[in-house]
């Protein structure tokens, strides 16, 4: 049901007519009154434009399921119609590549993981290769259908010519055109972009930012992922080159350990996920004693979620790594609220599963560490989203090239 | 002259006809060629909304000195019209008020400054009182000429209802209706923003933001002032009650001394030229050898003006204090780099005056501690405009409203 009271905040995409797609993506389902008044347009001003893309086929009408007009004909909204094609959206990590199949409506259907094996070049591109193979294989979908391939990609990415810069844990990985190998593989449209791009795109699709035209989003892996996206009237900053949001490689400690960037003391290499295991992994081999021991011995390894799960029943040494590792992005978060007063911050990732301790912690610090009167009121919440986001958000990004396209071709 | 090359950022007013004012502002001269061309629309379509403006009398038709048409007939330009009225404009700092006299086309014509001498509340109100009358008074101007006093005032401001939250250096300044207060004495309507606001805005106007859309803009004082203003896409990025930018407190040393927001070692206290000017005096009383000495004891005190000129002369404690300051300040920069990649960081205020010793040592700390990728291109300067940049940006706050408000009656 159409939310009347929030004010809707409105993606972009260029023309007032892509916008109004845009808008019928980011608020479905949504009526053509609604359009109107967003668009200070007339109601026969927006029933011409949808009636075209109806006809097209791209959108549709509904009943929202909830709202009967006086005479009891139900409401018609609309939304983008799920038939127009299948959209694959993948999720790059520096631990796996996941794959997810979605309707055009952006709702997903399937989705599949590949732990990446070894991070040797020739095998990253292959298996995220095969990612998207097998989930079309396996699915039982014809190819003609799959209208283009999101990525949402680990590291620096020059989205614009689709070509992956770095890929932090591959030394030989340098410059992949991953756009061109992957078209030129599936003969279907690709789109490159950094991982916290897409997954930022997602909240503001499907989450928060709908009626949230400013925030900030962290996700925070898993893996080495560890960036900031900045939303500021509903539209994403992307900076130079697309690099804004580097929020793992603020430097905290610039005697820390050295940073897979260059630096020391990087936010990432104290914080992340991948940080609090090597240093659980230390502790065990120093002989601390915590429950985590008997999990290491019996897996080989120490995933975050066992520290957090440990953590939640008491085990000290577990309480203490999510507590400092919470400190440290307090203070980082405090430099973001300090610089860009977000009214919401929205935390996503791996290290949601700490729950209200790792969120407590990180809310204490920055109350200690920014400016008071700008703190004041500011929501730090998980986002309430399922955790193939960035998957889901790349599928958005083809989603959105379809659109204006359709748009622009008018 | 018009600069064809470069892309013209727009400062936006809110309607199409309000942006065109706003345009004529940021980039007179203009001509209604390139108005069509920026606003999408056609000449005659500029030429009737300009004729509009031109009979009321806000903008004016003058040749723009260098361009002419073919058969020698002076080009026609756009801009505002001097004679349309006087704006005061305000820079208050915790040591000054300067008060500046200009005209409609935001020219300044006339500059005071007044020191202050406490931080009693009734004093500096009385003092930001006499700044504007003895400003009109000396310059024989009536006024009933006046159109309007804009305040860039020091500390926390709520812009909405024109109330000035705090004053840093006066325990007894909170909540002080600054806007009644000097609208009630005048007679004349007031407008009240944060100083850091204004002077960002005036280096949009008339400075690198009509050409840059993605900006910082650091000022860097006299006094306490230390915080940035963040521009994107030609926009002023103004977060929760307008509190962004509170680039002064970042704390960059959680042990480091207590400062006046509560934090300690925060960046204002390392390396803000008060800091820098207290930490001299340290060292003179501490008897360490530096031709400061000799200064503080003629002057009874030192001004960062005096360590700036002692430490291109080779003064090694200036040269310490400037480049430790620098240090800082770098560390700064390098979180707002990796977080906002702005392709341009413009420095303005105080410290300007160590020139490339300052410089300098900002950017070898950046490059230290910033991604490599996200820091190379990125230009760092100083603001070419003169010093009284924030009191001419306070006049740009009251032309912008009449600009706004002419449009909205036209």
């Amino acid at each position: 049901m159409e939310n009347l009271e929030k004010r809707h905040s409105i993606l972009k995409l260029g023309s007032n007519k892509a916008d109004i797609l845009s808008a019928i993506n980011q608020h479905a389902p949504i009526s053509r009154t609604r359009l109107a008044e967003l668009f200070d347009l007339s109601f026969t001003a927006v029933t011409h434009i949808v009636n075209e893309f109806i006809e097209i086929g791209v959108i549709k009408e509904v009943g929202d399921g909830h709202d009967l007009k006086p005479r009891g004909r139900r409401a018609s909204f609309l939304q983008l119609n799920e038939d127009y094609g299948y959209i694959i959206g993948l999720e790059v990590t520096d631990v796996r590549v996941k794959s997810a199949l979605a309707d055009f409506a952006g709702n997903i259907k399937a989705v599949k993981r590949i732990i990446f094996e070894n991070h040797s070049k020739d095998y990253l591109i292959s298996t995220i290769i095969e990612s998207i193979e097998s989930l079309v294989e396996e699915n039982n979908i014809s190819w003609e259908r799959v209208k283009g391939i999101g990525i949402g990609m680990h590291g620096l990415v020059d989205y614009e010519n689709g070509i992956s810069l770095t890929f932090p844990s591959s030394e030989e990985w340098a410059n992949v055109p991953l756009k061109s190998i992957i078209e030129e593989r599936f003969n279907i449209p690709a789109k490159l972009d950094a991982r916290l791009y897409v997954a930022t795109l997602a909240e503001l699709i499907y989450g928060e930012g709908r009626y949230n035209p400013d925030f900030v989003y962290f996700n925070s892996g898993p893996g080495n992922g560890f960036n900031i996206g900045l939303v500021f009237s509903g539209q994403i900053l992307r900076g130079k080159d697309g690099f804004a949001g580097q929020f793992g490689h603020l430097v905290l400690d610039p005697k820390g350990p050295r940073c897979f960037c260059g630096s020391r003391g990087c936010l990432v290499t104290l914080a992340s996920p991948l940080a609090i295991e090597k240093k659980a992994i230390e502790a065990i081999n120093e002989g601390i004693n915590t429950s985590l021991t008997s999990i290491y011995k019996e897996k080989g390894t120490i995933l975050f979620k066992d520290i957090a799960d440990s953590a939640l029943k008491g085990d000290k040494l577990s309480v203490n790594l999510i507590e400092e590792a919470g400190r440290y992005l307090g203070l980082g978060f405090s430099y973001v609220i300090n610089l860009f007063a977000p009214p919401l911050v929205v935390l996503a990732g791996t290290l949601n599963s700490a729950g209200s301790m790792l969120l407590d912690t990180i809310k204490r610090e920055i109350a200690l560490h920014s400016v008071p009167q700008v703190y004041q009121g500011i929501e730090i919440k998980f986002s309430s989203l399922e955790e193939d986001v960035a998957a889901r958000g790349a599928v958005v990004l083809i989603i959105r090239e379809h659109l204006k396209k359709i748009a622009e071709a008018s």
